[in-house]
């Protein structure tokens, strides 16, 4: 072998020239973020653009500055648009320049999480620790930080499932429970925790949705003779899932209620806070959550309503025995030495489906540090004000109005100049929506409630300002009254 | 509101000290790497540096630079280790200077990899089609990019019993099947795939571990004996996987056979290639994995011998509809539209458990553009030929002894000094190992192979040099002689 190949490695082959590749990284950051408002929310990848990334395999090495030269021109122009201050689509957060730059500190170390002695470990440990205070969870509860709310579901569920089955469910499998088991939900349930249902091997089927009051909260009255019944024709209740924050419309469910449900036929008590949980560290919202204090399990969403750059989901469960009886699978190449690099009893691939993590909680850390939980609480709490505030703006505008009642932070309303079809209106409004996008002014999504197509505007949105709203009311109208007219005079 | 809480953003209040801060980070983080090698692999972190990471939710900010100096005081000089070339523990990659920085470019974007229309959807799509040139898989095939290869099995197990259950086992659940399910590997098995199963309801009693030939591949007579005792008796196998490099031994599994096998007895084949599959890459280990190409799904980890940062693990399915009929679940807030935003054919949420997923892709194409598939292949041939080099060090060495053929890249050895009983040889090598990472030495592992406690060298290390085995041996001598010694005298 040459002398070359037999020292060559996968670092820069110039260190002074990545170093400066690097600091200019940094500055396009930097700067892309500071100026993000001054940009489209969004913008449609070119096709000359999408046909860069049609190349085949790279077989020999390219440059680095040119490889940078790519991504700047063909990537970074281009991305989802939720850093935008007029990003309001499904539910997502901002993320942080702290943040963002933790996630460098992270790949460097490029330690793994799945267990072990050093630093990151204990960093995870401590994040856990600081989420367990602002619910209100026990500090002896047990959690883990993972990719983000589906697989927060999914580990509650296993739980509730291997917890509650009768049977060593790990050994024996579904297959051997004598009864069907149940889990409860609202019908406006998040669909990652169908996917849980159905991954777990219950099947869909056994997941109850729930009709909704008319604010989109589970009907308490159904969800119980639901349950009752069930028991009755031989089924085995097991679980109800609570949503604290819909995806819809942002509808809090009364935890409390649930709550004694689960204590009075003896339920795992899962609450998908995913979308609201995090709001605990808002004072105007907090009360709202009265009862999450009280569920075995909880999914949160810290790349959500926290701001932190994607993935950052977590899962608190209660009692931290029954968490790890769930996951812990410990063959001989992993079991704990009693010192050195494998030292330490916290592994935490024993409580989650994966093993090998990335040090995900040092850009949790690093902003909850930065923000301190007032800051990080009053950004959520004008988030709701914010919503309250486009709903005023909606219902003192006649051609507007809302199609759900305002839960936390979710705004569903849609164009209405009278006299269309239902059909006529859904396109119309769907139409708004894609010129909102399209033109670079705001990015809403959509959904449909009874029938009603609407546009839904969710505001987890740190650099979201009031004008922003007035912006998005007038540029509905503007544009709604156009195809509106560029309707009737077509017909 | 005061016009200050009016205004105030989770951005930084002063941008240009944010500024300087990162690029000192960036200083920092190319220093760190850059001199990796002059540091010890591992050493404890101190107690007086776990006790700062007990303290309580941090409620009012912090300067961004006295949470960067915290941050370079108690956690960076405490890494796992695994950026460091001697460091050979369970099985991991180093990571790269590149893949760190798109790092830091992935967060700044930001953008969310459930679906949409947007840059970093294509980049996925690409890093996709890459990987599937490197397995010889059809361009046909669909994938995705999760977070490592626990993941990745669970992805490939759960369309496995989807698919073969024969009734619609995401609405009626694994209790509808008639017959039991039966999935077979050999006892060398990742546990992911045991977690997996266990996970999809299917219990591990119907994860038929099959034994091993002595260089630990699995014994295909045994294998097709119990899939047809299987038959006879009332179950229904469904699946085999293949593990292409086990994680005690490096052991790749006749692929081929196994495929003749699945075809036979139409079953799902998964190869669980999380770490040999990568191999591909590589001339001299190519042929080994010859019939990888027939799989049904492939689980890898470019996380591991291919150096990306974690985490970015990866699955591979050859039939694109049967994958996306295990995940797709559309609910009204997530359909597709026609134009904007939430246009485009391809929502990666259809085809895995999670939905918001970070831009990850971005680490891999960085990576895969700057060394080119033949470099990267020649970090794997050099290192599968230091395991050789390594084997013929222990080989030649009288108190040394290998406990398993070298499979791929993983070496298996203890210090043997004559006259002792197991359990004291043992002893020896563990207490061998905890010294060899304590004095920051070198980091192997160390797994128990018919009941022998063996140093485990697992060389996933594009930094690791000949000469780092050279001093592996030396020292394991050293210290082996020397805790031989004391033993002997204190006796």
């Amino acid at each position: 072998m040459s002398e070359e190949k037999l020292f060559e490695t996968l670092d820069p082959e110039d260190w002074d020239s990545m170093r400066s590749l690097a600091h200019k990284m940094v500055d396009d950051s930097i700067d892309y973020l500071k100026t993000v408002s001054n940009r489209p929310v969004w913008q449609q990848v070119p096709e000359s653009v999408r046909e860069t990334f049609q190349s085949s395999v790279p077989v020999e090495p390219q440059q680095p500055d040119e490889i940078y030269a790519d991504f700047m021109t063909n990537i970074f122009p281009y991305p989802m648009g939720n850093t935008h201050p007029r990003f309001w689509s499904w539910y997502m957060g901002n993320g942080t320049v702290m943040g963002a730059l933790a996630e460098l500190l992270s790949a460097t170390m490029n330690s793994n999480m799945g267990g072990g002695n050093h630093a990151a470990i204990l960093i995870e440990e401590q994040v856990l620790n600081w989420i367990k205070q602002v619910v209100e969870f026990p500090s002896e509860a047990s959690g883990l930080l993972v990719g983000g709310g589906s697989m927060a579901n999914l580990v509650g569920l296993t739980i509730a499932r291997n917890n509650q089955a009768g049977i060593d469910v790990r050994k024996k499998g579904v297959q051997s429970i004598d009864e069907k088991l149940t889990i409860y939900a609202s019908r406006e349930v998040h669909s990652s925790n169908q996917k849980a249902v159905e991954l777990l091997g219950l099947g869909s089927d056994s997941l109850r949705k729930i009709k909704v009051n008319p604010d989109y909260t589970i009907n308490l009255d159904e969800l119980e003779s639901t349950i009752k019944q069930d028991i009755d024709s031989g089924y085995k209740p097991i679980c109800i899932i609570a949503t604290s924050g819909t995806v819809n419309t942002g509808a809090i469910d009364d935890l409390n209620a649930i709550a004694d449900l689960c204590s009075k036929y003896q339920l795992w008590f899962h609450v998908d806070g995913v979308i609201g949980a995090i709001a605990m560290l808002s004072d105007t919202v907090k009360p709202l959550l009265s009862g999450i204090e009280r569920s075995d399990s909880i999914a949160l969403d810290l790349h959500k309503w926290m701001h932190v750059p994607f993935e950052a989901g977590c899962v608190l469960v209660r009692d931290e025995k029954i968490h790890r009886d769930s996951f812990s699978l410990i063959p001989e190449y992993l079991t704990k030495a009693t010192r050195g690099l494998a030292a330490g009893s916290n592994w935490f691939s024993e409580y989650g489906v994966e093993l090998s993590r990335s040090f995900r909680a040092l850009k949790i850390w690093m902003t909850m540090k930065e923000h301190g939980t007032k800051k990080l609480g009053r950004m959520i709490s004008r988030n709701v004000d914010q919503a309250r505030y486009l709903g005023t703006l909606i219902e003192t505008c006649e051609q507007l109005e809302l199609i759900a009642p305002i839960g936390l932070d979710i705004v569903c309303y849609r164009f209405n100049p009278g006299k269309l079809s239902l059909q006529a209106l859904n396109q119309l409004n769907q139409e708004i929506l894609f010129e909102l996008q399209e033109q670079g002014i705001a990015a809403p999504s959509y959904s449909t409630l009874n029938e009603q197509y609407c546009i839904r505007v969710a505001i987890a949105n740190h650099r979201s300002r009031y004008e922003d709203f007035d912006l998005l009311i007038r540029e509905t109208l503007r544009i709604g009254k156009a195809l509106y007219q560029a309707r009737v005079i077509n017909s």
